[in-house]
């Protein structure tokens, strides 16, 4: 469970490290799971038994008596999970699951709103862009079956699935190459789920394409907020950027209102490119050129995956990671580049 | 329930009819709520014998087991429901009751999303601006406590806390009066929850001030996309008006999109008021002066509303309407009217 380190007892952790093994190979032992050797398995018990490690009784407990509901950790202000929402009872229309759903909110974080989830017996979780720290994740889905969405968790021994961002990286950059432009600058979000993965996607797609002299990570964000300050910052430079590839559409967003208001031309001076796809970028006027990730389809696949890990066969089969293709939806933000 | 009169079945309405008295005077009757006479009471009986009207069996013995979960039906697209949300996890924090969400979204209607909570033992459901006819909400409070948010049900037997609009609609028209408009538009929403409220609010508010002539309530919508399709029908008018309030912030946000877009000065031209004082609201650059709801207010009152009525008390006491007082909070579209 996410604070069982803080009450002194020893943990997962705790026995992983003193048996000199991987926490996911600790959890797949004490799920039963295929993937560890006898020896293994034989050693790990005895390291659990000598440092009084006990699985928390109560979760136990109710993982016997667990129904066949999903519970769903979503954020409340992101419009993403938003979709994500919608994607998760389109894909569970007709199956004898039921979707408890557990907001992160301003007054509750993840972990109670995990533990929440956790109490009502729910058979699987789904969570949504988590944020918490990879060991909890291990201990989390040693006491129930967990779908990553959007967060790629190979460690943690945990099913995940999301979109291909090197791929979306690649359609983007290709877009504005094939438009002209060369000086681009990418607005990072690092610490947010997924963050790194994205940055590092653009750096490798610049490379692949010869701009690594050209291209400029520069500060963006998950928020509006965050895009305002970015846009605000890109202003004040004795130069624009040819292209602005953004973290999200929301921080395109706030990037938009920034450069429409300093009269900047979008695209005619500045091609804007947006990541998600989401309801804002078709908006009218808004019309933002945006790596379409599908929510339905990682939707699809959590429930799939979380329905699969509660049938008979589910707590034996390995966790998966999966990662889904993405597209290019151009519209009117980006253009051929000036001069 | 909802959808009782398709099975064939006598319904509360069929009663109500039938004995001539209103559907939450039946209502009152079954719950065993103060408010009718003996004779009454006795007639309806009688009625209800005589037509086979048979309370739903399967809701009874739930609401037998039931528990103090607080059940909230929200709608996944609508940030001002995020907000609420928020408002709900705040004002729960520390109570024994647990908030159990049910979406409206694309794949679920209300009607879906009031029925897993019902089945779920919920003791009371919060619904945010339930849309369901008045006859149906008549029939689930006589199954189940209900507190409407931002839609008022007088008629209808359940508690409804509500932001004042006619206070809010006098403060927005007070401010622009002060700043020398009189040719304000007001886009409304009337099929909206509160739509018609609202826009009788706006009219009070203009004839009080003795603005009649000089005022226009024009088609807005609940949705940016409503919002820009309005302002599109203002840019082609001869002449502009000289203030808008929007019906809430995100109308007001895609009018303020084409208005940025076109060139027309906020407020130098056309001062723009929206409702709600959502985050939107206080985003750079957009920094809309909006009437304030207060969420957390709402969200109090509809908790607490919900914990008295499953209290032993709760049954017998008489549902309350709650109007909460709103303020406004003044931006940067808002200025002396031009001329």
């Amino acid at each position: 469970m996410p604070h069982a380190a803080d009450s002194g007892r020893p943990t997962m952790r705790d026995v992983a490290r003193e048996a000199g093994v991987s926490q996911s190979l600790v959890s797949i032992i004490f799920r039963g799971a295929p993937g560890a050797s006898d020896a293994t398995r034989r050693r790990v018990q005895e390291v659990a038994d000598r440092l009084g490690y006990v699985r928390d009784e109560s979760a136990r407990s109710l993982r016997s008596a667990r129904s066949t509901n999903i519970g769903v950790v979503f954020q409340t202000r992101q419009p993403f999970h938003s979709e994500m929402l919608d994607g998760l009872y389109t894909a569970t229309v007709g199956m004898p699951n039921r979707l408890i759903l557990s907001a992160v909110s301003e007054a509750r974080d993840e972990a109670v709103a995990i533990r929440d989830l956790v109490s009502y017996r729910c058979g699987a979780l789904v969570l949504l862009g988590p944020r918490m720290p990879e060991e909890e994740l291990i201990e989390l889905g040693g006491t129930i079956p967990v779908v990553s969405v959007a967060r790629r968790c190979p460690s943690a021994g945990v099913d995940w699935v999301v979109s291909d961002d090197a791929q979306g990286m690649g359609l983007a950059l290709d877009h504005l190459v094939r438009l002209g432009h060369r000086h681009i600058t990418f607005l990072s979000a690092p610490v947010s789920p997924g963050g790194r993965e994205r940055e590092h996607a653009f750096q490798d797609a610049a490379e692949t394409r010869g701009l690594t002299d050209e291209v400029i990570i520069a500060r963006g964000g998950m928020t509006e907020a965050e895009g305002v300050e970015a846009a605000e910052r890109i202003l004040s430079l004795p130069e624009l950027p040819s292209a602005v590839i953004a973290f999200n559409d929301r921080c395109a967003l706030g990037v938009l209102d920034v450069l429409v208001r300093a009269g900047v031309d979008v695209p005619g001076e500045v091609s804007l490119i947006g990541f998600d796809d989401s309801q804002i970028a078709s908006r009218k006027p808004i019309l933002l050129t945006s790596v379409r990730q599908d929510p339905m389809s990682l939707a699809r696949f959590a429930a799939e995956r979380a329905v699969q890990r509660m049938s008979p066969e589910g707590p034996a089969s390995e966790p998966r990671g999966t990662i889904l293709p993405v597209t290019l939806t151009i519209r009117a933000t980006t253009g051929p580049a000036a001069g």
